[in-house]
């Protein structure tokens, strides 16, 4: 089976935005799929916000705000005004032009358009150069179990700020769910040159997509190498509660405890330089450490981590 | 029964509001009671809006835009903006603030509120400091025949800019639906002082609200004198299209043509100063006609044409 998909990359929100537009200026974008983490997906005030398809959209595409990390550049929130004048939730914040990817998405769900139609959509019209997809159209919510109880994602994330302790995750209907098939057709063919798990959190990111049915399964069958980027440098993590969490779960946050996180999942690590020390705490002696510049501050960084990747799958065999 | 309620006004959007803002002031608003028609509503992009409502809204609390005639005074237009670069429908505009009351009654709505509880909430949360119902819980749909076919109202007025040709209107789902009991009971209590049909569109306005089961029957019945203000003043409409819809329809557009269109339904109609040599025109002998300046261009003007509508009822005995 042939699917014309050269690099698949697995992402969560802003850090993996980042990488993906460095492989999207290195490749050719058409034969690039990016499958999007949707367990933080949620209904808020009946909306379907789909958190990291938006941060890869804005942040692939220029809109990205510079500072927040989450949202649009040049946002404006009277929306959000009149939601609280009205007596209306503000815990998340929704920017006024932010919230036409969230109305639209919503209409054409309620319509029967399936996720991924909604995605494809919306990403042609603003202009993403790459093939972007949800890992799933079904629902799944990564829920956090906590010292504060069961709590969902973006409750935890956003409304708790992530004070509560985590003690593990829970993927709701994860077991239910379909996985992408056009993600499981590009790890079927022969001709894939590999399989990145970008800079995200593996508990909330990346963990998601690797539950769901036959993933791993197709992951551990592709002939492509997999090579993960360590989100954590120098034990605190580039953005996110990463480090606080592997913390709280009783693992040291280091880059090492990552890879050690994905195991023989993956065939190639790379960590910052400032992490290169910890090669030998990677305990799965197939995996290939390798340390580089990783933290990514300009769109120059991006495309040079992006071909630093692209050398270590060429020069991985898989194992 | 008794129902608290002393004057009971129905509106349309903006010229209605205006008046409604002047009996407000006149009265004790907590026992004034606005009955706003829904033939206007539609879902549009997958959020419901009510025009009419929002206008009242808007417009009795001091947040209406000033010259547009709709919407709210310093609206920002983001949303609408990504909206036309995602390739969404741009026909109807939604302001950024605006969207909040679209998007808080869509989501109440799924829940299983009625449009009468999700408008009381947002009227008492907004300022709103007389009760303002729907005329119903149940949709009901304006259409306007036309020479360009059969179309939804905002569509004909919107994005067709009323430019079709109109020959009648239906009003679907009316026969179905539950008129307002609130409206009703109230009509039903001696002590009501007064019913207002506020200068709105008859066809667009207020015929919606008439046609709905029981409620001619409870006009006719109830012991109040009924009070129409004119929604023409020297041939022309004050806002939007009667005056071209009359015309259409086969009428001389002028204040006694209104007058003549509810007929016995009303005890009293009150017409500009310039049209009072239309009072012979009033065909029904027992509908009182006075004139008064009813052009509203400021909050006095509107206090002023209220007083003169309440000495009107107050002096008019029911036929």
């Amino acid at each position: 089976m042939t699917s014309n998909i050269e690099v698949i990359a697995l992402s969560g929100g802003v850090g993996g935005a980042k990488l993906v537009s460095g492989l999207a200026k290195t490749l050719d974008p058409t034969r690039l799929l990016v499958i999007a983490n949707t367990g933080d997906d949620f209904v808020h005030l009946g909306l379907h916000v789909s958190p990291d398809i938006d941060s890869i959209v804005y942040g692939t595409t220029g809109r990205n705000h510079p500072v927040n990390g989450w949202g649009r550049a040049d946002e404006t929130w009277n929306f959000m005004e009149m939601i609280a004048e009205c007596g209306g939730e503000t815990w998340f914040q929704l920017g006024d032009g932010d919230l036409a990817l969230h109305v639209l998405r919503s209409d054409w769900l309620r319509q029967g358009k399936s996720l991924s139609a909604v995605t494809c959509d919306l990403a042609a019209a603003l202009g993403v150069p790459f093939r972007l997809l949800p890992m799933t159209d079904d629902s799944v919510s990564t829920i956090v179990e906590s010292d504060a109880g069961r709590l969902p994602l973006q409750t935890y994330f956003v409304r708790e700020q992530c004070r509560p302790k985590a003690k593990g995750f829970t993927y709701q209907g994860a077991d239910q769910a379909v996985a992408q098939p056009q993600f499981l057709e590009a790890l079927e063919d022969p001709a894939l040159r590999a399989v990145v798990i970008c800079p995200s959190n593996p508990y909330l990111s990346i963990d998601p997509i690797l539950v769901l049915p036959d993933v791993r399964e197709a992951l551990a069958a592709t002939r492509a190498p997999i090579i993960a980027v360590s989100p954590i440098v120098g034990g605190q993590a580039l953005k996110g509660p990463t480090a606080k969490i592997m913390a709280e779960l009783g693992f040291e946050p280091s880059a090492a405890a990552i890879a050690n996180h994905y195991g023989d999942l993956i065939d190639g690590f790379l960590l910052d330089e400032a992490d290169s020390a910890e090669r030998d705490q990677v305990l799965d002696r197939e995996v290939e450490v390798r340390s580089a510049p990783i933290v990514m501050n300009s769109p120059k960084d991006q495309a040079v981590l992006a071909r630093e990747v692209m050398r270590f799958a060429d020069e991985r065999q898989p194992a």
